[in-house]
């Protein structure tokens, strides 16, 4: 039997259930008129900030699809014409993904506080439906996207094994490019449109969070979602299909080319990692109804057994799958060797997730000393947060060099990139609880805005604080699978030089002693330092345009003083809107020149020293960044809770000082890091034998 | 003729110039007895923080140099027992240095604050000629030792060019081991006292800097000469030596070992570092001389003559030099092709260093920007100086990345190293109008502690602000010799790895499709991460200890409120050096004991990853830090200047929060990360023999 047929059926069953759940909550009450037209002005806004970012994201994807077309011929046989072609179906899926993570969780928001009026388990119901169908349709579009392609380039246009692959790359380089606009626009969306609003209404004016009178309130609202559910899906379907990439190419390579290194485990190697993907969909949907079916109030236990029973599924199938596909492989290697490899990054994800969510839990330690820190004022709770983001990397570097040793020791560089779909392959699951957090997020805001009174709104916070440990975990995840994900691409990227180069060129290009290579792991840990001041600055400039604009209207329009006087919410969704896509260009752009710039004057081997370089120091600050962001956040919140003066308190303050410096740092920098890194190698991947060309 | 002769007597010269020097600045007055009291408290509480230190270190230096004669055992014939003894007198140098340095910089507070009375020349002419001690010594230190070793094993005891060499290794391990010491207990001394007198007496009693009801303004003051003298002077003792070393131990490889990249300049190419070195002694001593007859009060550009001066002279001179002693060379090469990367690394050294003024200027628009944050409050303020900080970072790494590929370009690896020599040639001079600062600062702390009225004061501060500005300049040289060393310690490394595998076994542990040393560049790039926030949360601890002791000295004592009370200096003193001395323990054994740990475990592939690793995270997070931190001071004083303000302003409010969270970013983390990087890598060459024996 071909188990490879249950990839597109895992792909439709993915797609069915994603539309199943929009039925039900659709089903869902979405309240009283109040609330609907908070909910609508919500969806109204993130829907026009999506459509003016594709709006440049066509243009980019016209250019450089162009690009690609034209490289083809420069490059000669080693660049398909295919490529252009994949690049435009990843970019279209990826863009396609957003698209329907953002639709559901604007539909849901409402739906959310209205269930959470029932109880607080009706509430999660919802919240968590509308995760699941993000997660659920960001995996399905993966799967479909990389064996549609997969198939038809093999298939229908008869190319090789390899060809194929490398046209491959063209499709996660789409949605490579697509996910960092994303990421970067939808992070310097939120933040300018969160800080603006807490600058002045929260701390000038002494209004509560989400006051309806706040005009910068909607544009808040709307920031949750397109930058943690559009930017968050786009960065992980990236990884997604990058990851299931990268195995296939290498076991495509390892046919074809002569490696001394590689194992041979024959055509199967390459179905392998869509397999295992596809399992991990069936083992995340079984998780799900773990969550949907818990009775009791405790939400987190709820979400944690659901992670744990798909971990443990996909575990057991996976290890059935591999032996199947492996068993009669040419080299005669132990078929399981590649399953040990998956095994360890399936544990290493889970561990970097429970790490980022121990720095970021108000009942641990790190937490508790950055809020005792505010007893001495807001310039030690910012170094004790810098402390503990930069303490928070260890683990996170152990567990990937860890499960990437393992891994190279079972099965080689294919093996590392394995250890990357492993750590994948239940990512259905991880996103629905990581996308669940907005939501919940938005049915607070519009509990508060349309005085549901505060029984609703108490529940709708239980969620949201649920959803903030949850998204943290999230983060972690996202970042530990960037790294590991950009680890296979780097494998992938020294495998192809294979096909330009002898051996011992190749180890001379790859050696630390050769000074461009030193060179590029320089300016490649450099990258990462300029990105995240581009990104910062960026936050920094927006949140300024919009701090004007709220203390404009307040002013002009008398919005504390008039009862009858209603703010302009649109005008500052606008803002938001052109300044995300203003700041977004030049920081997206850098990451997509950068290594065709580096690869021209430095070579293959400033080339691969940029990603080494980058993928290290992208690495170790996205864990740093998105760390000391968390427990600065949940800091403020722990004594929002009433500990060490509570509310209103000189504490209270120095702590809210910390969580304005976290926001852009975990919300907007370090998470665009995620895809810095990524791109840069498919990037490099992608245009090797243009460089390679063109430097010869 | 035998050019190294000059070798001695450069160095003889430099301590009769520095004897000359403290004769002169004995003969001026240290002004009334109020005056004089003070100094000698400052002077007796640095002198006793350097006791207690010692003591530590003659501990470590006796159980490391056991270490290393046990170890010499165990790895044969390729580590010599006279590594111990050199790590000996490395040790003891560096100890010296610092002593000296920190004796002259004490003696000359008082003394600067009173010829400020007549002019603010003459408070230049005291100031400056206590910096050019310190400077002249550690050089004259330095090539004495360095020289002095190199004979003495070569000579007397008839050891080969490379086993003296090796053996030099231990020297500049000693000098190493002590610096990391010196900058990290300095560091954390220096910013507990200023954190601690800060936070109680200017934020919370509302007295001025420096006042001496203030029970830790001694502390304070010590902590100027504890952190910015002896720990920047034994910084770069540690730069110039190992500049030193690296070269001529790659001159006596490349005679000894075939290796088919490097060109044989012949045995004069050993010599070539130290001859250069001498002559910049000179240029540096000569540029002094420019400095001193400056008539004008403009401070600042007669230093910046002197700096010029110096590195034209030392140019010249080691054109000539070079040529002369490679003129006769085996490979026939051009005798000039060291020169020219020579020329690269002093050029490199310079733009660096001006990178850093303009970031810590201001005139110029980073640190203005800092300043506007502060009109939206204490975060933006954080997050603008975190922008700077990182997009700082751009300039050096290309400085430092083309000054590598320019000096390998014409003379290999020995190229590099010689490229650290020439940035380091000129070190006199740039530690002297660095070292002048802390001796300004102090000089305005006594004219204050002492009533000398607010022209003297005025003056005082002028000086301490023009010393701010060098000292920027001074950090930024720093860290970029720091960088270059260690990149001419790792080429060393490198190609040390010849004695014990052939070239294609080296190949093929250096290649970063190794994922032993992919482990190690990720483990190596979070060392700093680690090492920073153990040296921040110690800045923290101590800084709180000594809150609470100053809280409780103002309270018990009514220093506010009866005017016969007097504080108690000393407990503040003890308190600082007790938490310094113990919290400098575990970063300090971090740096030795890693490389050891990774280099057993993950082989020699791991530990030059490791290196790789952790020289260019470090070294971008050194500058970040230095760079955010000196903007982030500067942005305060730009408002205590009647900006935006002035004083008492919620904008200064906002940027002292940003120069508290700074002060332990720019004065103890950031420069402990140049030892850091410069220890690993010295670590990782002498016990690479063990690692080999241990693991082979």
């Amino acid at each position: 039997m071909d188990l490879s047929i249950i990839v597109p059926i895992s792909g439709l069953i993915a797609l069915v259930f994603a539309v199943y759940l929009v039925y039900k909550i659709r089903r869902q009450s979405s309240g009283n008129e109040k609330m609907q037209e908070i909910s609508n002005a919500i969806r109204e806004g993130a829907m026009a900030f999506l459509k003016s970012e594709n709006k440049i994201l066509v243009v980019f994807v016209i250019c450089v699809s162009a690009l690609l077309y034209a490289a083809s011929f420069i490059s000669g046989s080693n660049m398909h014409w295919g490529t252009a072609v994949s690049f435009i179906v990843g970019a279209i899926l990826s863009i396609l993904s957003g698209n329907i993570g953002m639709r559901i969780a604007t539909l849901a928001n409402a739906k959310t506080a209205e269930g959470s009026k029932e109880s607080i388990n009706k509430g999660l119901s919802v919240a968590f439906s509308s995760g699941a169908v993000m997660g659920i349709t960001v995996v399905g579009l993966g799967v479909l996207g990389v064996w549609g392609m997969y198939t038809l380039f093999t298939g229908i246009l008869a190319c090789t094994q390899a060809d194929a692959t490398n046209i491959l790359f063209g499709f996660a380089f789409g949605a490579s490019s697509v996910a960092l606009f994303a990421r970067v626009g939808g992070g310097i969306y939120t933040k300018s449109a969160d800080v603006g609003a807490d600058l002045v209404g929260k701390v000038e004016e002494n209004i509560p969070e989400d006051d309806p009178r706040n005009p910068a309130v909607i544009a808040d609202l709307v920031g949750d979602n397109v930058g943690d559910v559009a930017g968050m899906g786009a960065d992980l379907y990236e990884s997604y299909v990058e990851a299931i990439i990268a195995p296939m190419a290498l076991a495509a390579m390892a046919g074809g080319v002569a490696l001394a290194t590689a194992t041979n485990y024959g055509p199967n190697a390459i179905a392998l990692p869509l397999v295992i993907s596809a399992l991990g969909i069936f083992a995340s949907i079984i998780g799900m109804f773990f969550v949907r079916t818990g009775k009791k109030s405790n939400v987190y236990s709820a979400m944690r057994n659901g992670l744990f029973s798909s971990t443990i599924i996909v575990a057991v199938l996976g290890g059935v799958a591999t032996w199947y596909l492996l068993k009669d492989n040419p080299s005669g290697a132990n078929p399981l060797e590649p399953y040990y490899a998956m095994l360890a990054g399936l544990i290493a994800g889970i561990v970097i997730g429970l790490n980022t969510e121990y720095f970021a839990s108000e009942k641990q330690k790190p937490v508790r000393q950055i809020a005792e820190a505010s007893k001495t004022g807001p310039a030690t709770v910012i170094i004790q947060g810098l402390v503990t983001g930069m303490m928070s990397t260890i683990v996170p570097v152990i567990s990937v060099v860890t499960a990437m040793i393992i891994a190279y020791h079972f099965a080689g560089f294919y093996g590392v990139a394995i250890s990357a779909v492993g750590m994948l392959s239940i990512l259905a699951y991880s996103l629905a609880t990581d996308c669940y957090g907005p939501v919940a997020d938005n049915a607070a805001g519009i509990a508060e805005m349309s005085g549901m009174g505060k029984d609703v709104r108490e529940r709708a916070e239980t969620l949201d604080a649920v959803g903030n440990t949850t998204a943290a975990m999230g983060k972690g995840f996202a970042i530990g699978s960037a790294a590991i994900t950009a680890l296979a691409l780097i494998a992938t990227f020294i495998v192809s030089l294979n096909l330009y180069y002898t051996p011992e060129e190749i180890l001379d290009i790859l050696s630390i002693g050769n000074p461009y290579l030193v060179s590029g792991i320089f300016i490649g840990a450099m990258l990462p330092f300029v990105f995240i001041a581009l990104t910062m600055g960026a936050v920094g400039r927006a949140a300024y345009s919009m701090v004007e604009e709220v203390r404009y209207q307040f002013k002009e329009f008398k919005l504390l003083t008039d009862p009858k006087a209603k703010p302009d919410y649109k005008r500052c969704v606008s803002i938001s809107t052109k300044r995300a896509l203003r700041e977004m260009i030049v920081p997206g752009l850098m990451a997509v020149i950068a290594p065709i710039v580096v690869g021209i004057l430095l070579g293959p081997a400033g080339l691969g020293g940029l990603l080494m370089g980058s993928i290290s120091s992208g690495f170790l600050l996205a864990i740093f960044l998105a760390n000391a962001g968390g427990a600065w956040d949940n800091a403020k919140k722990y004594i929002e809770a009433g500990n060490l003066g509570g509310k209103g308190s000189p504490a209270h303050k120095a702590t809210i000082i910390g969580d304005t410096v976290g926001d852009p740092c975990k919300d907007t920098s370090g998470p665009s890091l995620n895809i810095l890194i990524k791109l840069m190698s498919i990037v490099s991947l992608v245009f090797l034998p243009l460089i390679i060309a063109l430097t010869a």
